[in-house]
């Protein structure tokens, strides 16, 4: 299912396990972004502090679209496909795909919701939510959490029917054997996104793996 | 309406107008928040650059009920109550008010919708649409908009309902004669909000508006 060696897809999860980030590329021609991925089971909120700061994108959680149906989500585009008026808001963005985004959420616990500590808050809670064993997921995600939030929620809808950011890192939990739980944010740089060779510079400066999609999806 | 003098409010419109950011700070033992406002009008790039780099929070477009109700939009707490699962998810945060969000937006004509040029883009699009002499807003929104995006519309209840940032900012637009249109994102410090006493510094050191919500609502 994918071009890595064994060897890098071990690389890959002992960081992911560490809390170090990788840096994902999606593919020239499609959104050309490279994305900052840390797995949900080691987020800090230094990591939620690294990913505003040298990331600087939306921060948002990752899981697969059946993930996301257990604890009661489905995706936006569908849920206003029937809307009276928000259905006509429903268009494909210029680089192809419907958006994957479901839900904005925070956590009960937390105060304002936005803070570093309170971001990691809600997604280390969600992390326990998606990979424990809870009988009833719904309902406790109904109980224990709150919308509308500060961390939107992003499902894969797998990789051969949209090739994003959210595609490629939920494969890539698949890959390295971890339940689809990744937390990412777009590279930004000074006006626009930041571009491939920065984004190359910034992983080898800070010691990360950097991929392309090609690598993840190549069978 | 407010307990600011005839000078302050000039003032204050007189930075809006210029694209300078003022720092608006709630109140001791609500939020506790500094967010960092700009003028709708005035957005460019840039005030997206420094949003993300000095205050770090969701960057939001605020605008009146009213307002947003002739673009078609309500608040989410209102569409998701008769949601069979989402109803389950409105809560009242631990500051005691519902949520303002109403809809995360990026006009058509944005890439990836996330990057500096983008976000200012959909803000300025949205502010435009706000303010031009259009007949039929809510046709005109629902043609050059698509959701989900990412920025969030927040839309104000009235200082008489709610005391958040989002009213704060709605009514010192309107002590200003300005419309509703403003840009705001909270600032925050090293895992949590940036202090009072912080925020305080940072306006005075880059020669801003700190204001307080007592100073905007006292009658």
């Amino acid at each position: 299912m994918s071009d890595l060696s064994r060897e890098s897809v071990l690389n890959i999860k002992r960081d992911l396990l560490n809390g170090t980030p990788l840096i994902v590329y999606d593919f020239d021609g499609r959104e050309e972004e490279a994305d900052m991925v840390f797995y949900g089971g080691a987020i800090s909120w230094k990591s939620i502090n690294l990913l505003r700061k040298d990331a600087g994108g939306l921060i948002c959680y990752v899981t697969g679209k059946e993930e996301a149906s257990a604890i009661g989500l489905n995706f936006l585009t569908e849920e206003w496909k029937t809307h009276p008026i928000y259905r006509d808001l429903i268009k494909r963005p210029s680089y192809g795909d419907y958006p994957s985004f479901m839900m904005w959420i925070n956590h009960v616990s937390v105060s304002t919701g936005i803070s570093d500590i309170d971001r990691a808050k809600t997604i280390k809670e969600l992390h326990n939510l998606m990979t424990d064993h809870i009988t009833n997921k719904e309902e406790f995600f109904l109980n224990n959490f709150y919308a509308p939030g500060h961390v939107p929620i992003l499902a894969s809808r797998g990789l051969d029917i949209r090739r994003g950011h959210t595609e490629l890192v939920a494969h890539l939990a698949e890959l390295a054997d971890l339940p689809k739980s990744m937390v990412i944010a777009e590279m930004l740089g000074e006006g626009k996104s930041l571009d491939r060779r920065k984004a190359e510079l910034y992983a080898s400066s800070h010691n990360l793996i950097f991929l392309e999609g090609n690598e993840i999806i190549k069978e």
